[in-house]
């Protein structure tokens, strides 16, 4: 059974208090790890201050190479990655892959971006108090961030903290998922080989109340974490002065007209509600139908629901596998049970043996069944028609939530209508929710969400302005 | 009889040579006005070059509020300068309106951009090379401007020029249309009460010889030219060493589908066809209908055409009135008899008197005929029924211009066809290729012309980028 | 006695609790107003929540015209406001009116940023997911703004958070400070007459309970505060799921240098430490002056001080006047006092009588006294004499606030040190902290705030972004 | 001897018309290439010709990654590559193998820049007319461009055309200077590995006919030359349609003031212009140095410039080597000869051996002789005192050039002064003119230039801005 050390201020180390890491579809617990306490996490804390003059001062060919390094490193091995990813979670390898390959895509983009860190020059004259005086406003890290990242990308989505903080020349510690900490100590391994300063970049899984810690710490200045809902806003709260993103969950919802390509269609919600069962912030969970179409899309798409391939997440073919865990998959299962019994039909799947939960499809669903109003987070999709694309976008709008969402039409009246009026940070045309590239702006509204990630916006979250004014004459 | 002076170097004064100026409708020569030879342009250059380190110094608060006192100064004698556009250019009183509306907001827009003037702050060290230095790339004023303007906007097309000098801090020295003196030199005196020194701004009629001299002397640094295409590609060959920006004419095409408001295409065609008797850049001249829709459309479009007011311009019911003069009116007249001949049907119109054209549609016209490729510049439309849209594109990219097109559709997949294969500089969806808003970027490809207006787009013309590096630590 | 009603939810209303406004210099009751409960905020909510889909319709050329009207007005009546607000604060006329020119200005800006909302248009294709797409991002109005604004300046600060929630096209209700509500409650009639929505803006003084509720109330999207650290703060904490920006204050520090122009220095100086007694959030509180010129600077600065007319505000002569109230008065005599006690000596000033503080300047001070430690919001300056550049920007460091420097140098090398050194939001050279034109960013690390104003940077605050990805074939 | 073919229209050719290259230190004929004629530059354009749809639209991450590829190839083989430069051109090999890295660099910042094309979202609803609508604002491949390229930096001035040309979308001819063909004819092989479509770039040694061609065929949109001004000033005379980009010489001027670092400035100043025998644009080519410290800056500079190794550029330590020719060698001795009758003092050097002139420092020189007033294009420097600043600046602007200059100073008003009042493209503080990193915006203004290179701005040479306006309801 492997160990791997964690990585806090600098050095591998181990702790007291080891953490074992379950293959959700074996059952087989294949490595272990450590969790941080106060001691490693206030270490880390203490190193990370005192970089920072350091990494403020680094100049963007330095902090390009390094990202470059670690993006080029993940390429090297990228089976390797993404079989560890596969074990410690559950994915199907198709989809592990393609995280490995958005993790090397979101630590590019950063490269990229740290040569173009926001910075304005403005005229002040525009009163006569601003007469011959001119202004450069520079953007300087933020100090210390805290990342805390789910198990459901345990790569990419700590990716996207670790890679803008460093861009953006901020220390960061980033708390991993107990349940999936060995993608990021692998990163760890790649980022220790660089020049960034040691302890620029502390990865280390953490007891409930080191995870308290990096919420009401006063020395990290920002706080961003990727998780559930209920969990997120409580932080918000508890955060003190400090600035918080979060990135929370969702229950989107799709819209497809009669105007579109139901084949397209068709294929595109089976990725968006089954990749990796369901466990994604950007699942198509509900799925609207125009009537006049909804028979042919529904059979076609109840066909191939059924014919997924599910097993072995280290198998190639593999589209689906199992839930992270038992106690999820379970509260599926119950959720799938409640719906059924409050007059939901069942057209595909419902069952669930273990951690692994059928691919399932709902119809006469209610938007008071947990399956609708809640997210989900499990491979179920509720499946409706509708009469009137007004309708159809303020049922999509019926929710706590408004991450992202999908209308599929060739009308430009109806893409027009539904950016002005869906309460969400994204809408993907003619594609499902679950649409994301690293660089686009992306984050929730409503309950959903605070602040936007995508490198670019996340390295702005994690600078200050300072404005300079001088004269010009 | 009226007499405008002229304003070369600061000054209001007369030359030998008169200028008499004509209304077109009545045939009345109702002013005079003068034109400048070498000796008054020199004067205007010289004066121009002397005011260069001034204008380059003054402050942001000053040029606005410079171009705010214009814009207010021609609204509050609206009617005024509408009804002087109406007498020497015989446009209707509604249209000339316009155009003094859209000169204060050319004048507005201007005054807000001379506070946002380009700056660049960037970051230099992306080798090493670069290590510890920053850049500023300020944009200074580029030096003499001369302008050049035609009748058509006898006000509008000239403020294109003359705001965003005076908002970028660049001398200009606009030649206005001998046909339609009396606007500019109306702005002149607005001018003549702001604060700007006095010279930055001449507005000169001038002989042949003078206007060429604005082509080839090199003291000016940028020649921008609206007009014919002849003349401005010309021009360019004749600039030496300055800059050149040539706004140019077409024969632009629309596309009207049958998933588009019919009622609503038809009234916009009505507009984009007959608004100042065609006398515009982006007239619509070649209107393609798809063919399932073809009768309608054209039944609806001949009933509005015949409906269309003929008349005194200064009454303010009149919708068509006189072309800018007889020879003009005898061209589109020879054209309309070339394309009849060789095979069009007349729809409605067809015939001339004087200086008066009757709104003309034509049908059955084919790409060799002049009413068809070259531009028309009169109240003359050729209207065909297409079967396919790309086939409908391609016709009305068959043409050696390209300045705006107009495609009425509601459907995505022709919207994005559309901007992606039209070879012009604006696509206008849903509306005429008439439209044009004041801040937009607008300029034409192929012959119809080199470079963008719209303010910001002007200025940044008659702007020069400096860098300055160094050090930041 | 003058009455003045209070504006909620588009009506001006009375209610049962009385507030009198008293005039600092005079002590006289001049004029009452109303403090709003729970009821009249309730119903403000509501009102606003109902107007949003027209506000986020309301096209850009409306809300322009509304920004420009309420510019207009204000210069109308330039010195009528002006003396309201030196009637209610005590603040002397010349800056009054300095005041309203700025709150114009604010307006102005806020109308031309109304046309120019942060839109991104950006290529979604840099993997092979992302082919054949294209995505813009538009910024929505966020909701419903409350803002809270101080006494010290009651019509500016309050117009910075109100023009650009017009701007945005958010509603949002203002809380001016209870001593001096009168100013916005003037500006409230002229909104009053713009065809902005009724109650779109409410202003209304609050008793402490609806005061809170701003803070608490999940309705609101947006809490902008401006006033002291400690009540900001305490805020973000109970803040809920909403957005805060918090603008605080400071005990912002100088530091004038022996390269620099000692007299340009000397005047800057009065003008950052006395204006407005002050009261001021960038009031410049700490001056380190290089030994080689300290004798100097010293001598010319006391004289100075002491030349200071002292008197009522509405005299137009009249340099310094009352502070805001008794116990404000008492709290800085009592850090005065505590200051010389401790080896504090006292070059100018240091007495009070009611209202009335003498402009003061100590010297020997430490950075243990409140006069250095604390913001002292009062006519007190500490003026100190360094050795060496670092020491001195490290001086200007030690503090807990970061609001803004000033920095008197000729040197390069200095500007540098100080721009990448300093702790603050704003740095100006050859200036006093105290400089602030409204458009630039504005606002504080450290304790001195969270977030930035100056138009284009709240409108961002007041805007929610949302992505539109689709095909681009 | 080795043979190179050249790449046309995908192919490599060999055509009639032998072309030897000669090693300018040895004076070996080493090998030989191709010139191309009419017919095989007929070719080459007809083929890019039929690439434009294709190249249009590659998506962003293929443009990406073909860019990447190059650089990284020639990163695989940089001593092969800078070898062959410094063969070819005389170039010593640390300047050699600077040039391949700043190559190497180019293409890096075009693949990042292919992802950043120019894109605008802008709203209309500025005036009634623009309500509800919007636009975008696409920039589309301009169209063939032509690129004329000198000897002096074989590789990367050539880059500086290909690259971005990669980046936007337009398919590129490239003529290498006859001298150094051998550079990018390597480079063409890197090119032809990619997955570019074969002809979308040609790299083609052209007889002086065809080398017109490229400047009057209006097949081609954009000639972008780098060399000599009387040449590059012609072509933009016979340009016809097209764009022209010219980046020319000049003499550029250095001021070195008593506040700078003397020992910064004598080594960067011997850099400046001794390296590659000042055969580079920004050659520091006129010293002026503040009179206090002129004898000590004299002093040291002289030393440093006797102490330059002269020899074999392939030798690692040589500092300095051959000219490229013996006619130029032959025309800066004769300008030598005319300084030195004139009334110049040669400090330094001064004599010539075949292609070898000595590093040459002088002194009491006048701005009418040819070595101030002209480009001297060779290892020669004016050194001068001067007693004023402003005189010095004056100085600088004393010529018909205006590329880049540079100024040593600590303090802020001289710099402030400099940025003013310099007539250049670019200010170098605490450097000198010589100073360019790949991303820069460069280029000249007076006789030195027109337009700007630097990848962003190269590419936005060759684009069109096509705007869409559309409704938004």
């Amino acid at each position: 059974m492997q160990e791997y050390a964690i990585y806090a201020g600098g050095e591998f180390i181990t702790t007291d208090n080891q953490l074992k890491v379950i293959n959700p579809y074996s059952g087989e617990n294949f490595a272990y790890t450590y969790k941080a306490g106060k001691q490693e996490l206030d270490h880390a804390i203490e190193k990370a201050l005192t970089l920072q003059e350091d990494l403020r001062h680094m100049p963007a060919h330095q902090r390009y190479e390094i990202l470059r390094f670690i993006a080029d490193s993940l390429k090297e091995n990228l089976e390797f990655h993404a079989a560890l990813i596969s074990k410690e979670s559950g994915k199907p390898m198709r989809y592990a892959l393609g995280e490995i390959k958005r993790a090397i895509q979101t630590f590019t983009v950063a490269a990229e971006e740290s040569k173009r860190l926001p910075k304005e020059y403005i005229s002040i004259d525009w009163t006569p108090a601003g007469e011959n005086r001119e202004g450069v406003v520079k953007y300087f890290p933020l100090g210390l961030v805290a990342g805390i990242s789910p198990f459901n990308f345990p790569m990419n989505l700590a990716v996207h903290k670790i890679a803008p903080a460093i861009a953006a020349g901020c220390p960061i510690i980033l708390k991993p998922s107990s349940l999936t900490p060995l993608s990021t100590l692998e990163l760890a391994k790649i980022i220790d080989q660089t020049s960034l300063p040691k302890g620029a970049v502390s990865i280390i899984p953490m007891d409930r109340e080191s995870g308290n810690q990096l919420v009401t710490d006063e020395r990290i200045k920002l706080l961003s974490f990727t998780g559930s809902d209920t969990v997120g806003w409580k932080m918000k709260r508890d955060a003190g002065n400090k600035k918080v993103v979060l990135e929370l969950g969702g229950n989107a919802g799709v819209v497809v007209t009669e105007s579109s390509d139901i084949d397209h269609a068709v294929n595109r919600c089976l990725a968006g509600g089954f990749a990796y069962s369901g466990q994604v912030c950007i699942h198509a969970q509900r799925i609207y139908v125009e009537r006049s179409i909804f028979n042919e899309f529904s059979q076609k798409y109840i066909e191939k629901v059924r014919s997924l391939k599910i097993g072995d997440p280290l198998n190639p073919d593999t589209d689906i596998s199992s839930m992270i865990d038992e106690k999820n998959a379970q509260r599926v299962e119950d959720w799938i049970g409640e719906a059924k019994e409050a007059g939901a039909e069942i057209l595909a799947g419902g069952k669930r043996v273990g951690t692994d939960v059928e691919p399932t499809v709902l119809t006469n669903t209610k938007d008071t069944m947990k399956v609708c109003s809640l997210e989900v987070f499990g491979p179920v999709v509720a499946l409706e028609p509708f009469e009137n694309f007004e309708n159809a976008i303020a049922e999509v709008n019926n929710s706590d939530f408004g991450l992202q969402a999908g209308v599929f039409t060739n009308r430009i009246n109806q893409m027009n209508y539904a950016f002005d009026r869906l309460e969400v940070g994204g809408l993907i045309i003619n594609d499902v929710p679950t649409f994301r590239v690293d660089h686009m702006p992306y984050g929730g509204v409503k309950n959903s969400g605070f602040g936007r990630e995508g490198i670019k916006y996340s390295i702005l979250d994690m600078m200050e302005p300072k404005i300079m004014v001088k004269s010009i004459l």
